[in-house]
């Protein structure tokens, strides 16, 4: 990797890479710390990588031996870079392995100056600091020449702990590890992308306008008070972690399914066992659930398996020959005002072949409305009022971080583009 | 007891009794049977019982030589009384029961017409079918001439599982007991309503139009799927039973309410780890949680303490002093365009010594909303959209069940009032 930047002469005074990462959704929940500062969780999770053409965090870091003090503009806002410890933490840990791995670069000692945006609105309520640290940790990695090893992803939890699971692709496990200082709590794949590339992701993003305890809080307050929680984590989780390993192989979508549905469940669970509880799900969402239960029970299969993070929003798993039919029930059941709005359907285009189907005379029918099974489907499920939902997002399993080419750079000799 | 009846002879031909028996609210929850049939719940439980004045259950028995089946109405509709095999053991159990304590009274024999009525909405969503039970073994035991014993109580069990509680005033617990046939499932006075007698609670009606699932498929569902329920009976309850006995004793407040908020919250926690997972807290519900962890929190001791059943609806516990204060901040978070109706606040008038209070300069104020802290209170309160809640009853601990005077039946020669 030293050899790739060769290009640094001792004329060169300024460096710089620009790259994009991805967002993770949990499978199996994170909740609950067993360090504060090391971001030590206690239990392991696995989370699945969605596509960053749809949702990413982009990030151009610029060296340079001319700067000052080391910066930091997130989503055009500057931020106190050098009082903030997480991000300190990151520069510097990045930093200490570039030494470690050999790089005796001069650019190691220059102040950096980092631009960082994500391509989906905040109100998406989707773990941007996840996407965002992994960029900030994968660009530094680059703009230094050190790979992309677990240790690597040790960094990146420093920062944000789920930030740790947004450095792979596909499906990736992290590990609580056992070791004080860390050092074992780090990501790992599980499946890349490749293995299963028809897991396609609806984001339902639910309107919501309450104050609600942000997950660093909660997550300690459920750690001191829920008398649940050990009991999950010691017991519980473990199975459900090898369970989840197993489906993911497997690509058994009925297993993957339960496993994603129950542990959502829990986790909200052990957030409403905490005292005092911490509700992040609303109506909007329990509504959303009761269509899932509804719509898998009514085509007789599972198609659609519900997950909620630390908000109202759900993200539903479903595969891609499924998409359209789930998405034309959602469509009946949450009705809205925009619909067909380019605002409203954000993301992947709804392929029209997962409409086909055959019907009962073996033509192929390419209307969703008229076939018996839909019949039936829209028959038991409950019309909700209008405009429960803001917009729907649609994505799929994606890859990790990676470069982009300097025409993509948020920095213009070190100082936003925007400015 | 039999002596009581001397007035039987054998020229009267009809005999009957009318009495009313109390709603009971769970502090530590019954969720889940060890036995469907026989109604053995997986824990202990304690419950307080409601004075009746403000809600209760009033049932009439006539016993007759000339009635040919035996029937029963329920607020004026008729019930399969034969078919209805939980009203048949109840009605068996008790003519067992007075066999064995040696009444040889011929009205054994006769056919019983039964008539039975609630004093309150079943909109209330309170649990109407444990007043309704209690109610209706309690009336056989009077019109039978045996005593209340513990005994009975496994036979109001077998009627509807929390009906057992019904039968005593004030704190109640309810045994699980472990013999397969259920003898040692029995309910027992923990203290009488005189030990307590401030004690006091506000039922707040919530508006909702949700279907939801029953409380025996929710518990039955919980028992077969909830990876939690096992671990809370086991381990949790226990202690918490034990726990809440001592706070009733001592009658430590603050104790009481913080066990009463964490095993509400408990109980929902359990019946969202269930699969599909069972919702019976709305968003209003949680509003009221908020509301009165943020009054506690403002007024700097805990005042109130929340409990929520297999519905929406809040049961507020709060001591007789306190109750002008808290209400007048749910008036105010709560806002009704009905209020100060007697249709929006039932139940007990408020009393006005509570709120009495010195203000800086020694003088008594009995302006809520001129003190200090009522000033703080305020202004720490979001105040929610208008009609949220439906009704408010103020009502207190209270009595068991007793028997009326003739002139309260519901029944003449045998059939309802009514008709």
């Amino acid at each position: 990797m030293v050899l790739k930047r060769s290009f640094l002469n001792k004329e060169k005074t300024m460096l710089s890479v620009t790259c994009k990462a991805p967002v993770n959704i949990a499978i199996i929940k994170y909740w609950g710390k067993r360090h504060e500062e090391l971001i030590l969780p206690i239990n392991d999770s696995i989370s699945m990588t969605l596509g960053t053409n749809e949702l990413c965090a982009k990030t151009t870091i610029t060296a340079s031996e001319k700067f000052q003090h080391n910066r930091m503009w997130l989503n055009d806002e500057e931020l106190l870079f050098e009082e903030d410890s997480r991000l300190m933490r990151c520069l510097k840990g990045v930093q200490r392995l570039a030494h470690i791995n050999g790089s005796q670069e001069a650019s190691l000692c220059w102040k950096v100056h980092i631009a960082s945006r994500n391509n989906f609105p905040t109100a998406a309520g989707l773990a941007s600091s996840a996407a965002g640290y992994a960029c900030l940790v994968y660009s530094l990695a680059r703009l230094y020449g050190i790979p992309l090893t677990e240790e690597l992803t040790t960094i990146a939890r420093q920062g944000s702990g789920s930030a740790c699971r947004s450095l792979f692709g596909g499906f990736v496990q992290w590990h609580r590890g056992v070791l004080d200082d860390g050092s074992d709590s780090v990501a790992e794949p599980v499946a890349s992308a490749q293995h299963w590339p028809n897991m396609h992701v609806l984001i339902l993003v639910v309107n919501d306008e309450r104050k609600k305890t942000s997950s660093t809080t909660g997550m300690q307050r459920s750690v001191t008070t829920s008398q649940l929680i050990q009991h999950r984590v010691d017991k519980l989780v473990p199975e459900r972690i090898a369970n989840l390993k197993k489906a993911i192989k497997a690509r058994d979508f009925q297993s993957f399914a339960e496993i994603t549905m129950k542990d959502s469940n829990q986790f909200h669970a052990i957030a409403l066992d905490t005292y005092p509880p911490c509700v992040y799900m609303n109506d909007v969402s329990h509504a959303i659930v009761n269509f899932v239960h509804t719509y898998n029970k009514t085509t007789g299969t599972v198609h659609a398996a519900y997950t909620f993070d630390a908000g109202p929003n759900a993200c539903i798993y479903v595969l891609k020959e499924n998409v359209a039919k789930l998405l034309a029930a959602i469509q009946k059941v949450f009705p809205t005002d925009s619909i067909d709005t380019v605002e409203y359907l954000r993301g992947l285009a709804v392929s029209p072949e997962s409409n086909i189907e055959k019907n009962s005379d073996g033509a192929t029918d390419n209307s969703i409305h008229t076939t018996a099974e839909h019949r039936k489907v829209n028959g038991m499920l409950n019309v909700q009022p209008k405009n429960l939902l803001k917009y729907i997002i649609h994505t799929k399993v994606g890859d990790g971080p990676c470069q982009l080419s300097d025409d993509n750079s948020l920095l213009k000799n070190g100082l936003p583009l925007s400015h």
